[in-house]
């Protein structure tokens, strides 16, 4: 096990407490790495280490031993900004942590506007180095606001370090059960033939936030539902739910199955496949300019052009302030081609697979039965596997399997550059044709959910 | 709702105490079928109505309301052997229950012996009227005890009824999970494709019993598992679950094609592909032959010889002294075809859907899935549906449904002639094949299972 170096560049913001360093920890704790792991925190503030952690006690929530976890971290101040500042960290990391240079980690966990600046100075600094591949750089999202922006600042990393050495963070990719999608998919034969517009009748991915933007209302206004959400996280899940099944199931193999997804994907625009929405009071939110256009919800319609899919609607759905909080994947199957012989049509509901990423991980499987009694009608029922149920302790959160993967230098759960600008180039295409569409305003789900379902 | 006569012989016996008396009386309870029905009781014992009430009240072990359910009630004495005592008993039927001899269903629940003379008599005393139609017919099993017996029966059966007269019972048909298999087949899209060679790589049917042959040696011992067991029950799930998809669902749409199933079974006879079993001590249990070859176990591999199963193992089991109470029907797909390139062999199990007729109605279905954790390994899980669980007070007995599908006239869940011809013309090459066979003494499951599991 190597003695890995973690530099995190942003470590007094919420992402470092709230999930970067819990995520660590448990990684040590279970002996995943190595427990000699050097963790140096980088802030603007004036820390001292010890004054650090004693701040980060407060602000973490996992139960962490802290006279063990203390000893992995160092608190370093530095202007992000200040050039000279990446040459004096590097001195730093040589009279403290010589020996893990060459497996060292450097985290880009600030806001999105300094990731070009943080990116300059690690390459200049020579903390990393492209040409002995030495070094390993993690992107937090946001990758890009548009295509064009993604564009310039992918050529800019991509100046800066190899493909090899590069993470894009999607923490969606992370999670259980977006891991289970592959899994359920080559594993079960059940599945196999049926994958396809022959047994799917629809595909829907949804994320519903129950909350508002919170604190985070400035970056979120300059971004919205399409960038902040569909961009990356949705489009993830619809790239492993509908790719062709890999060769391999090599890292590469499969990012080149998933790209040719997304590059398939097409939408014919108008109001009944695309809706926008933005939450009553969100203009008056913190940060928030109070004549946003910016879209806290949309729904969309969309198809992927291929011979397997030719015809099934992808229907994209998520937002803020709505009914629940729920992330999931609904695969809806046509119907049995014999039901309607024996059945009257609104007895039988097609076959559903539900893919519960969050909050309830696990697998909901609708299929239709005789209703028990007497009578020889049908009615749905509903089968479940409770993945959360079936691990010992918790589940591990999706900045661990990915911290241990950048660790690893498995790259399978990172999306490839050509994933995102295809991406973009879908939602620039949304977008343009958006154009400066007020969105619907809505208290509630309920409101919206008339409008795009039928 | 007509007013129904309901005669049964054998009324002291110990099918009418256990199952006929609670079925009617609990279809009459809800207004299923009419609460002014008549239920005539024969026997040879010398009750009055009064005592037999008596005897009943005893015998009887669900929960009847006996003051409104005995004004249903008559006793009847008679020798069921003797010609003119059916005479008699039409003029007792048209004394006392006059306006339903136009609905009167005539229940053979004797020892198989008796049938014949019970068909002669009811049919020679003018009781029920080929002509007219009047008059329906129920056969409690067994039908015949090979192929030749079971046609002069039928024969004789035919001359005295019509067709549409004739309800041969096969109580498992009443079973809700076996009356489900056409509903899960049929309504679901997800086993649509998949139900054949090219998605199902076994079918397992099991009836496994714990007990021995009980008070039921005499008749036993001149029938053993294969005819008492596989003839019918075993073969009428068999050909449910691979049955060709009916045109329109009627009655002899669906039988038609249970019995092209039943046609086309063939086994390939060696050591391999049958064992029979006798449990220890089975020859000392009173009305058994000491020298009894009787086989109380048979475990049988068969193929469906048409496109749709060519390949397909279907294997039967069923036996007395077993290590659990079980029915059920287990269908293995086949693997995946891209599992090989991601997981080892070892970690991936096929997917079964276990249709579970007894004692616990439901459904098992089980698929892979990752293990909840770090690692992206594979298992095994299963998402169950409880069939009961999901019923308004208790799932109705096989007797209940059948019951009430002869009042209505409803011939789907009985078998017709040619499928129990077809069953006898298989069990009796299997009889053939094992000729003089001593069935292996066994003790319990395990060294039987051992024998037929590879
Ligand atoms: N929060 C989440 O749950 C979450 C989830 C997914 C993705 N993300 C992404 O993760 C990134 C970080 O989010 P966050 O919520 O943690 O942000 P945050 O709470 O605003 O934290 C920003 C961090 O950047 C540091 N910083 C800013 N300017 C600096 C400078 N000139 N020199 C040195 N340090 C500077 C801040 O240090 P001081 O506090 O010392 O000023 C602070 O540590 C973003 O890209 C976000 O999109 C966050
Ligand atoms: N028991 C079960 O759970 C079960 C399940 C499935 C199928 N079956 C089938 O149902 C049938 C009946 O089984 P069972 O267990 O109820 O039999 P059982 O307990 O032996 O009862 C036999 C009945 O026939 C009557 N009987 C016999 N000879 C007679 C005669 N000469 N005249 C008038 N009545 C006569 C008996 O009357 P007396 O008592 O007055 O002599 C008694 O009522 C059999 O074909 C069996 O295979 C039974």
């Amino acid at each position: 096990m190597k003695n890995n170096l973690f530099v995190i560049f942003g470590a007094t913001g919420n992402l470092t407490y709230k999930k970067l360093l819990p995520a660590l920890y448990r990684l040590m704790d279970q002996n995943l790495i190595s427990s000699a792991t050097k963790i140096i925190c980088i802030g603007r503030k004036n820390f001292t280490t010890k004054s650090y952690i004693e701040d980060a006690l407060t602000q973490v929530k996992e139960e962490i031993n802290w006279s063990v976890f203390k000893k992995s971290l160092f608190y370093y101040q530095m202007d992000i900004e200040s050039m000279p500042d990446y040459i004096a960290l590097k001195t730093f990391i040589e009279n403290n942590c010589q020996m893990y240079t060459d497996n060292s980690i450097f985290y880009l966990a600030t806001a999105p506007g300094l990731f070009p600046i943080i990116a300059r100075g690690i390459s200049e600094g020579n903390l990393v180095s492209k040409e002995d591949l030495k070094g390993r750089v993690v992107f937090e999202k946001p990758f890009g606001e548009d295509l064009d922006s993604a564009k310039k600042y992918n050529q800019m990393v991509r100046d800066y370090f190899d493909e090899n050495q590069i993470y894009r963070i999607d923490h969606y990719l992370g999670k259980e059960m977006i891991q289970n999608i592959l899994v359920v998919r080559f594993s079960n034969k059940i599945f196999e033939d049926i994958w396809n517009n022959k047994g799917i009748k629809s595909v829907t991915i949804l994320a519903k936030e129950t909350g508002g933007v919170m604190n985070r209302g400035g970056y979120y206004d300059g971004s919205g539902a399409l960038k902040d959400m569909v961009q990356n996280h949705l489009m993830q899940m619809l790239s492993l739910i509908a790719m062709e099944p890999p060769e391999d199931f090599d890292t590469d193999d499969i990012r080149q199955r998933k790209v040719q997804v997304i590059q398939k994907l097409k939408a014919n625009f108008n109001a009944e496949n695309l809706l926008v929405g933005q939450y009553k009071g969100y203009k008056k939110e913190k940060g928030v300019d109070p004549d946003s256009k910016t879209e806290t919800f949309v729904f969309l319609k969309a198809e992927i052009d291929t011979e397997r899919w030719k015809g099934v609607p992808f229907y994209i759905l998520t937002g803020k302030q709505l009914d629940e909080k729920k992330s999931e994947i609904i695969i809806e199957f046509l119907e049995n081609s014999h039901s309607h012989k024996k059945w009257p049509k609104d007895s039988i509901q097609s076959n559903r697979l539900i893919i519960r990423v969050d909050p309830e991980d696990g697998i909901t499987f609708q299929i239709n039965t005789k209703i028990p009694g007497l009578s020889s009608d049908v009615k749905p029922v509903v089968l479940d596997y409770c993945h959360g149920c079936q691990a010992i302790g918790n589940l591990p959160e999706a900045y661990e399997k990915l911290l241990l993967d950048i660790v690893l230098g498995d790259t399978t759960l990172f999306p490839r550059w050509d994933e995102i600008e295809h991406s973009w180039q879908f939602i620039d295409q949304v977008k343009a044709y958006l154009g400066d569409t007020t969105p619907i305003e809505y208290t509630n789900f309920e409101e919206l959910r008339k409008k795009v379902i039928k």
